[in-house]
């Protein structure tokens, strides 16, 4: 299955509530970069309300998706992600360095704007 | 599968981006309401700009939604409906009656905020 990339303004909005395997994971990221290209987005929100778990192959994909999409020239902002996902990804050592994080799809379309619209 | 639903502000988004076959549809006119009434969200848009084929089956689900998420308080905005779903509705003398439309997402957000903030 595919995970469903909504295109607000000129952002990506991407809502992940399903369980991420290995196969979904690789295919959402080569979903993004396809639209991020196709739209010319600037900015991306990723947000993990309803993710209860990551492991560690699908927080590499999803870092890899925010090095990704920053060579390409869109911003990407994760959001929402749950404490039981933040205890997990460090616990395994994994610190998403260098990647924005804020509350929600408000806060996180809210710091593109502000970073990209000043 | 289900269709996710994001929350953006008062507002919820659903891009539906999955063939709906009947038993989808059913899951996701639940999960809407049920959206609805947890959220107390008082507009909805939903992104059809990837549906490629309505069924009479799925437009009366789309129809019901529409009305029952009115019952409810909400306001929904059918967004982005292709030209072969357009002449298919019509052809099957489907009309959608007292459902606000709008071309995209962008417009049907604009469209609910213009209603509902005056």
């Amino acid at each position: 299955m595919r995970i469903p990339i909504l295109k607000l303004n000129q952002y990506l909005l991407i809502s992940i509530q399903t369980e991420l395997d290995d196969q979904t994971a690789l295919q959402f990221q080569e979903d993004l970069l396809g639209k991020i290209h196709e739209e010319g987005s600037n900015g991306v929100v990723i947000d993990l309300t309803s993710v209860d778990m990551i492991d560690s192959f699908i927080a590499k994909v999803l870092g890899d998706v925010v090095d990704m999409s920053s060579l390409m020239g869109a911003r990407v902002v994760l959001t929402g992600i749950r404490p039981a996902v933040a205890i997990t990804l460090i616990d395994m050592g994994i610190k998403l360095e260098g990647v924005s994080t804020a509350l929600d799809l408000e806060q996180g379309l809210a710091s593109l704007q502000q970073e990209l619209e000043g």
